[in-house]
């Protein structure tokens, strides 16, 4: 279905030569649960001795992969353990049927590389309200055993594709003083979340020996400044998950206190977010808020966000309208902490607007010709505070509308 | 510039016949503050003894006439009262010289029609973050006092339009045991805000005699149920302004206990509010969200608004696609209580989902069908609880972004 749809213009040029990471193998199958002349399972086979740390969709309605990894993720055990993925079927709204689906899975593949089931981890990704086939997928399980491969990678990314337009992967090379860690990771979603067929599905995998509870507030607190950081369209997928793996075959310990691997992990992290954005549904440009002086950083994010998710913005921005009065509309309207009349608002380096009015200095046209670019930053001073916060996304264009209003019509 | 687009497919097919409500006179003017034309200014004139009431944007970059209208609204004064409005600028992001713009055009009002100065009540509406060129506006004031007419509600309805597509207005005759009560009002607004154009403006007329504090707690309680109530794309005006002024020339008392009252006020918000969804930008579908089974009225109202924010929502009913699964996924991420396994979800008559999954009985034909009408109803019973909301928006479609991405540009 993702070849349907144009490469998008904010995509990377070519997806990254990643090496393998040691105690990490993948495979790949073409189970046919929805797309026909494509793979759409991949299984990630992890060392014994690997800790899995994740975060999942806030979500009521989450689907049944995501409650069960959910059930899985903070147990002690250092067994070896597995990450598999389908692409075509979300196996979201399902009822109780979508637990013995989930069941059915993580239970043969348990069988098939002998890991205990409760360190077998799924993701469904797809329609949502449609039986899962997952015998399609159970019947592919011996065949993905005997593929496992260390370099793997590229084509694991490209299998858990939906709507996207291009696979997304990075990699990082972390210089400690003991040596090299590795961090690489792959990442699926193009809306922040279109039910039909989109979500944001990200694995992380390192090489670095990492506690699970340590890899658990790591991951949880990067996340906040990355993959919490994006928004595509202000909904909320079922089925969003982002899952870490530490194999420790480097022998490099990492503890809570080491900003290299934090700041290696924040990179990563950031970059795959930021391929997320650039694959947005309909995206012609790639938008960065930031917001400053707010009273905490609680409402730096609010207002961000609350800039970052305006349809009026959004559509501004994709006709490359310099629009300042929507931004000073959506700061309004977040519920966060604001003084007008402090308020300063930049276009890249151009001051736009200040105390309450457009600024002096300001020109049309300098804002104008800014807005025609594909990358945009629009930077907001509240003046009231210390605190600040960016967000990353992208525009809102007639593109959006087509994909979202006709899919499956 | 609303001449440019056409008349929306869901407008009413004309302006009804408003007979005049007792103390009320209107005039209009063509100030040039930006249209060419046509008229762009409305005074209305109350007579001694009038009450106002009022509710406004909760916006924390409100623009310079709402906050002042707010000062004044709650003063015990029963004198004469005035409101003036213009379009074609909406004075917001405008600093200090937006607090002055106000004063000159109260001021002159109250200079005019011999009413105090905090009585008198302004609205603007149109571009922000331009200086209104408000002398423009005084230079009028003379000849609108000239001209006030008890038969001008219709020509006033039309001069506070900016983007809206259809003139709006409504009226009511309530039979009481004393004799009738008039209730008249005309609103505008075509987005929930589109900062350049649009805001929603209200002013409702009513010949009973109310008291201040009963006018104001009757007015915010049904607001909740009518203009509160409705959603276009979930961005809120720096503007948005609903005033009741009771002139009590039926010499009819109103208390807060009159249920008569308290309905037909409901009945006359309510037909405006929809009067503004239908003329929503780009709208081409009609649509009313019913939840029921919520814990309490705000997770019910949390979650129905959830659902007619949603731009996965509002675009499958542009595409006539009965696409329940975004429907659980807008509950799912509402933030309010819901169970999945027990939810249910129709649209119009038919049971699409039950028991957290698709219902047995549903045919997707049956859906498809439905979803051609241009008026669309969803249910949703959470089965959690005694508490329901019911909200009305619009689809979001290509002609909302050509509205909002081409506008200025």
């Amino acid at each position: 279905m993702g070849s349907q749809l144009e490469k998008s213009p904010l995509a990377p040029p070519d997806f990254p030569c990643i090496p393998p990471v040691g105690g990490v193998r993948f495979s790949v199958a073409s189970a046919g649960i929805k797309y026909v002349g494509r793979t759409d399972v991949m299984l990630a086979e992890l060392s014994p001795g690997t800790t899995v740390a994740g975060v999942f969709t806030k979500s009521v309605t989450r689907a049944a992969p995501v409650l069960d990894c959910q059930e899985k993720i903070g147990l002690k055990i250092t067994q070896g353990a597995a990450i598999i993925v389908n692409s075509g079927n979300a196996n979201a709204f399902t009822g109780k049927q979508g637990d013995l689906s989930v069941k059915s899975i993580t239970s043969a593949v348990s069988t098939h590389l002998l890991i205990p089931e409760n360190r077998v981890f799924s993701s469904s990704t797809g329609v949502i309200g449609e039986p899962l086939p997952h015998t399609k997928i159970t019947d592919c399980i011996h065949g993905l055993k005997v593929n496992l491969d260390a370099s793997g990678i590229a084509e694991a990314a490209q299998a858990i594709m939906t709507t996207d337009t291009y696979a997304k992967g990075t990699y990082l090379s972390i210089q400690t003083e003991y040596g090299p860690i590795t961090l690489a990771g792959i990442a699926k979603g193009s809306g922040m979340i279109a039910p039909d067929m989109a979500t944001m599905l990200v694995y992380l995998f390192t090489d670095a020996k990492v506690e699970q509870t340590t890899l658990q507030s790591l991951l949880s607190e990067v996340n906040e400044s990355t993959f919490n950081a994006i928004t595509v369209d202000s909904d909320t997928s079922t089925s969003d998950t982002v899952l870490l793996a530490a194999t420790g075959a480097s022998k490099i310990q990492v503890n809570a206190e080491s900003n290299e691997f934090r700041q290696g992990l924040h990179k990563v992290m950031l970059d795959l977010a930021h391929q997320v954005v650039r694959d947005g549904e309909g995206a012609g440009k790639f938008i960065e808020i930031s917001v400053q002086g707010a009273i905490d950083d609680t409402d730096a994010k609010t207002h961000a966000m609350a800039i970052a998710n305006s349809p009026l913005v959004k559509t501004a921005i994709a006709g490359s309208d310099p629009n300042w009065g929507r931004v000073v509309m959506a700061i309004g309207k977040s519920g966060a902490a604001a003084d007008r009349d402090r308020l300063k608002i930049w276009f890249g380096d151009t001051l736009v607007a200040t105390e309450g009015w457009v600024a002096p200095s300001y020109r049309e046209e300098d804002g104008a010709e800014y807005m025609k670019k594909s990358e945009i930053k629009i930077m907001v001073d509240l003046g009231i505070g210390p605190s600040k916060s960016t967000v990353w996304t992208c525009d809102f264009t007639h593109q959006y509308i087509t994909i979202n209003a006709d899919y499956r019509s």
